[in-house]
């Protein structure tokens, strides 16, 4: 794939000038309309072998284009503070909302590509992590974050001869890196290892593009031209749905009527709040994290068993995210972008009242996002779940569930409350008669994203009292079993 | 100030619950209220010795009001990433947008506290950081962030029998932390510490309140009577005006004749970028930032500047940061913010292309700012850049000037561009007439915003090509006198 690059083909310098007025006016005009309706997100990578003038490519992008609507986004090796999160954390944390253009340097592609250079990649270990990469642009993509990849390329011979012609000038030796040397001595591994890894990712959504490096005019007219396309082609079609498939209705058959003394409770609240305050300390925890995810009817008593959770906490440890509707900075991202910049690094707790779940339950029952959205998103958020587990987060999700009269009575008691009845909306009476549609959704949602690493925890609160206590010693054991001794 | 406190005043369990209805109720409203209008950001330091509940009052206000428009900022010793900037910026970076209330556990006075209790605090000091630690929250509370104070206290006898009654409880015990412990054995030098550093940073717009915290009941009222009050009562007044000043016109004063060949020209700039290159690879870099700031005319010649800097480094290390209307969480925020989260940390380098100087040019000209609030921001301005400089950065800013002539020119040549044209908006040419504004409005700024650590560089740029090569050299210069051979 790489052939036609190394022919190094040039464009004659009057054919460019010809081309460089209309080309650099199309793309502004095409960048207003894209800032203007705001419908997507387009990601250049810029990839390839040093000293093929990518630097260059990003200089001459932002000279072509309005360089306020274009974030350059270079990535060099992980900072402490990206170490204590995956590796695709801070990707997700620097993405440009809709109607901007990023520059990526350094991209997800980049630690792979270093190891297939050392051949140092087995082929097992490529197709797995092609798969993940797959998978996360095809998120990206559906998302409306279009992925452009483009690998500069030039033969060996016009790697080697620029960089002697730099070098023998002592105002441009500056200029040539080790890494440029490197590819001089190491092409035919370099080159090898990078069409192994852009034929493992080739992807028909964002596929690879090869830019011939070795004339400048060349390479930025080819930039130019796909991203122009990239700018205005239709967006991808939404993928088909499935038939729809019927899911046992786990929340009927909890057992409401359990409950607990008060006596009981004022001896095991504190006893498992011990517990979990002892296991967060342990210095095995450091290299860990733990995610709590409360979700399930209104007035179950997510907030109080919240507080209950907290109070066994350091403050300094633990980051509570209310979520409510996304604001527009939030609504111009990916759903998940969000979450993603919210959960915990190594060493601490997230506890999420309601999460990201929202996709399938308010978003799916209030018809906010279409079918083929939310039905993506079970597997989105597995595969998003995964890479925090992979990555050490001990990760427990709750589902509070209560019996309808119990919800009523809990409803008038707010009513009557002065400083309860704040949290008592027309929303809540209103979720009550949709309640059959919530239930379907939040079965559907209980089996088809229930992991062994990311499990969901079913609990009846009619008895608010039995539900705190069971919580928290699911919580406790949980860390106690995954944490050891340490 | 803390003999009452030291009383241990308790609140009659039957006044608790006469009281709490009520404040709940209001402060729940008024909650809302702060929401709507969205005028002010409340932030309530949590402080006081350790073991006296500052946790529990987090909790509890986090139970009282509604969790979604609250913000429990609890910090730790700085991370790496935090270490790379001046001790202010993770307060910044965290600041909540107006409408909300955060609540800061580990504020700016930590670390002075920390030393005050160990004995390690002179008093020319403390003096010291008391008159910064005034100047950023007089800063704060100017743009409507209210700075509440809590000192949260009780005597000797009741923080010892609190431990002592934990301790003996095995479902309690985990409570108490070796920080606890430590009041219990220095309570005396750690009261005195707090006293110190209490008395010198007393501000009237931003006071210490001490609650006293032995009986849960006082505390937490006490806490939410003086929240309440932060919720409803006025803003501060603006500060008055100081009479106007002359400032004498460096622009019209300028040499705007000089010129280059394009030989020279040719010659020079790679050898500046060279110079630039090199000196920002030196190992001494690493601790040391390098911030370019550019303001000055339309059509002076920012962008192609900028560019030729861009081109003398490596993509990884820098960062433009283009300057234009704040967008709407930007606005909910007070000015400054958004910069401070994008000054580039120790070892980068960040270019804005305009800057925090529009609170002084534009916002002035265009009356988008009352006239107390940008001549508070030259002082304001200057505190920002010295607590970058005093943390290594290299702080450079360069007002770019041409002359009425030459301007016209380049609009005209932008008009017949056919993607040039794009960037010459109906602003210009308003701009343009009303540059005799403008040039009083820069030529203030210049002269009261020049100092030693952060000089400007006035630049003509009738030629282009000259006013490149100056800036590059300067630039290069400054570092390579700064950094030293290392």
């Amino acid at each position: 794939m790489l052939e036609y690059a190394e022919t190094d083909p040039a464009l004659p310098g009057n054919h460019f000038h010809r081309v460089e007025d209309q080309l650099r006016t199309e793309l502004l005009l095409r960048q207003y309309e894209l800032l203007r309706h705001a419908d997507r997100t387009i990601l250049l990578l810029i990839a390839g072998i040093d000293g093929v003038g990518k630097g260059s490519t990003i200089n001459q992008l932002n000279e072509w284009l309005d360089p306020r609507h274009i974030h350059t986004l270079a990535f060099d090796r992980p900072t402490p503070e990206e170490r204590r999160r995956p590796p695709m954390w801070r990707y997700w944390n620097a993405l440009p909302p809709k109607g901007h253009i990023g520059l990526i340097f350094g991209s997800w592609y980049s630690p792979l590509l270093l190891d297939a250079y050392q051949d140092r990649l087995s082929a097992s270990r490529l197709a797995r992590e092609a798969q993940t990469i797959r998978r996360f642009e095809d998120m990206l993509i559906a998302e409306n974050v279009l992925v452009v990849k483009f690998w500069y390329h030039m033969s060996r011979h016009a790697q080697q001869a620029r960089c002697q012609q730099m070098l023998a000038d002592p105002d441009t030796a500056w200029r040539v890196s080790e890494a440029d040397l490197r590819v001089v001595r190491h092409y035919d591994d370099i080159r090898h290892g990078a069409v192994r890894v852009l034929q493992a990712t080739q992807n028909a959504n964002a596929p690879w593009h090869v830019i011939p490096s070795a004339d400048p005019h060349h390479r930025i007219v080819a930039t130019a031209r796909l991203l122009r396309d990239a700018l205005v082609n239709p967006l991808p079609p939404k993928p088909s749905l499935p038939a729809p498939q019927p899911h046992p209705d786990q929340l009927s058959a909890l057992d409401y009527r359990q409950t607990i003394t008060k006596a009981d409770y004022e001896a095991q609240l504190p006893h498992w709040q011990g517990r979990l305050s002892r296991a967060v300390r342990r210095p095995s925890f450091a290299k860990r994290s733990l995610v709590l995810v409360f979700e399930g009817d209104d007035a179950a008593g997510k907030g109080g068993t919240i507080r209950r959770i907290a109070h066994a906490l350091d403050v300094r440890q633990y980051h509570i995210m209310p979520v409510s509707a996304p604001n527009d900075v939030e609504r111009s991202h990916p759903y998940l972008w969000r979450f993603w910049r919210n959960v915990p690094p190594r060493g601490r707790i997230g506890i999420f009242d309601r999460s990201w779940y929202g996709r399938v339950l308010i978003e799916r029952v209030e018809q906010l996002t279409s079918p083929s959205d939310w039905e993506r998103a079970y597997t989105e958020i597995k595969d998003f779940e995964h890479e925090w587990v992979a990555h050490g987060a001990i990760l427990l999700k709750f589902w509070l569930a209560i019996t309808q009269r119990e919800q009523l009575k809990r409803f008038h008691a707010r009513e009557k409350s002065p400083f309860k009845s704040f949290k008592l909306t027309p929303d809540d009476w209103r979720n009550r008669e949709l309640n059959p549609q919530y239930r379907a959704a939040a079965s559907e949602m209980l089996e088809r994203t229930h992991t062994e690493s990311a499990p969901w925890h079913v609990i009846a609160t009619d008895d608010k009292r039995l539900a705190r206590v069971t919580v928290l010693r699911t919580i406790a054991e949980a860390l106690e079993g995954r944490l050891g001794e340490g």
